[in-house]
């Protein structure tokens, strides 16, 4: 039987994973015996559509490349409604990130789970603000909420944690977690004032317009948030975690750092003590034989501190269309395939 | 119901294994709902065992730490007959490593497999010598062959690439796979020669008597050829991995390395090209800005090449008592827990 998906926000993430989706269905049915049909999408440049024997994947991602409209199947129902109403087995929620309110994802992610459907994310916003209530409202329903993609795009963080690494007690999770504000640290090694780095990062595509998220260390705040609280099952808010960005560091620093024999790092931290756990975002000067030292330019890596392997490091992207589809793909697959 | 496991090999790690059973015994059964039982132990040191309902592990342990044989449920049964009778769910393999012939490790694993028995081990030697014969008789089974301690130790590899990495194609794998050869590498850059550091290595325990099997490469052979059959589905047999060790390095090529601003490592990879997989070992000067030239000393580490992530790096401990015995438990929980 056919593992039947909903896909919420068409955009750039959507939209890779479902090439990965066209791209590897004979290697998924062949290798996992796991076969997949599209049922319902909402977007709102590209409208809402629904059919519940599979939709055209293939036109749509044509359709929104040329960001053009959907037409066939075209349902005038509400998002929620389509979420609700849709035979979906899984609603993967891919729309953009607030990390204020959530967003509509949160609402998205609510009526999916209470009308019984898992439901796979890449956004923070739902996983940062509210995982704990989203996980007992799953559990509740006997269905997954699955959040691979909100830290560190697909390289396995979150799976990781709560598979082959099952068994381990974890007390620490320290890592490089956000690939803007790394490329402008190692930009900076240049001897490039931050302003200049920033802007050329903007010019690049590596900044947003408006940096704030990356660079006063919200966006790696959120996954810390996530990370407390998916792997060290604790309940924080986002608020708890203390949080400084990279915005005040200036050459000199980098100057100071590289005499000592260090290199600053914007490091996103948690750490278990006794029982109590408590997150942190701050740049630090880490020492040039520390793994985590040499991790540069857009690439992520966490280290995970545990009683029976002491250290174990993962490094990989973080970010990116495919990268971030696969996340999707990984946690569809972990609840789909036979 | 308690999971039962036969410990075939009572040495360092079937020890390490039992210490953390013991330790972990709340935690486990809390957080996986995992609750475990000994009922056979075969070591030709303490003899063989055997309680339908559970042995003392706590005391075997004692007695075990303090050279004694074994007493309490005491068999005389061979170690083939008390594999083929117990009623063990699952057998874990610990005993040495033959990567010349599998040694009796060969006949454990298959007769327990025979008998309907799941196997977990940390032997080098079924896993290199035999795994697609032991694979499809476990399929045939119904069982499971699990093998992530036989390379680096308990760090997760094929539990990463079969579990957190499912969905994406491997095209390369590559990495720093023993300890004692990059232990001695990393010396040597203090400028001394390799016959001195060996010595030393020797003396502090991290070298072997006859240090052949790690020094000529053949150690990190056999992890290569596991990790082709294993995650690449190949039928390589051992002797298909070109194989060069490091006992030929000079002070000289060191700093010949260092002056191009790259350092020796021994490489093991395995590569999947159009279908063909093929494996080598061979010392390779890395460059410095690469993930793996940071790793120093007894840290083993792997890159995975993917289609969908690119690369992906895993650094952990590559050995150890406790490491290893973490090994045996997740592949165990993967098989036991509900």
């Amino acid at each position: 039987m056919k593992h039947k998906l909903a896909i919420i926000g068409f955009g750039t993430v959507g939209q890779g994973f479902c090439e990965i989706l066209l791209q590897k269905k004979e290697y998924l049915k062949k290798k996992y015996d796991f076969e997949w049909s599209v049922v319902a999408v909402a977007d709102f440049a590209y409208g809402n559509v629904y059919n519940e024997n599979g939709l055209d994947v293939e036109e749509m991602v044509g359709l929104a490349q040329k960001k053009e409209k959907f037409v066939k199947d075209a349902v005038d129902w509400e998002t929620l409604e389509l979420i609700e109403r849709c035979n979906a087995d899984t609603v993967c929620e891919l729309t953009f990130t607030d990390l204020k309110t959530g967003g509509p994802a949160v609402d998205h992610v609510k009526t999916a789970l209470a009308s019984g459907k898992s439901v796979v994310t890449s956004n923070k916003g739902p996983a940062a603000l509210m995982y704990p209530e989203m996980k007992k409202l799953a559990d509740e329903q006997g269905v997954k909420f699955m959040i691979e993609g909100t830290v560190v795009a697909g390289t396995p963080i979150v799976n990781l944690a709560e598979g082959p690494l099952a068994g381990c007690e974890i007390s620490k999770i320290r890592g490089i977690l956000n690939g803007t504000t790394n490329y402008i640290l190692s930009e900076m090694e240049k001897g490039l004032p931050y302003e200049e780095v920033l802007k050329s990062a903007q010019e690049l595509g590596y900044a947003e317009a408006d940096p704030t998220g990356d660079v006063e260390g919200y966006d790696a705040r959120g996954k810390v948030t996530i990370l407390a609280n998916v792997v060290m099952g604790a309940e924080l808010d986002i608020e708890d975690v203390a949080c400084q960005g990279i915005t005040k560091i200036t050459p000199d620093d980098i100057k100071f750092a590289k005499e000592q024999g260090k290199r600053w790092k914007l490091i996103g931290s948690v750490e278990n003590k006794d029982g109590k756990v408590t997150g942190s975002v701050a740049p630090e000067m880490v020492d040039l034989s520390h793994p985590l030292a040499g991790i540069m330019g857009a690439t992520n890596a966490l280290t995970f501190t545990t009683d029976l392997l002491g250290d174990v490091t993962i490094v990989g992207p973080g970010a990116g269309r495919i990268e971030t589809g696969f996340s999707i793909l990984t946690d569809v697959l972990a609840i789909g395939k036979r």
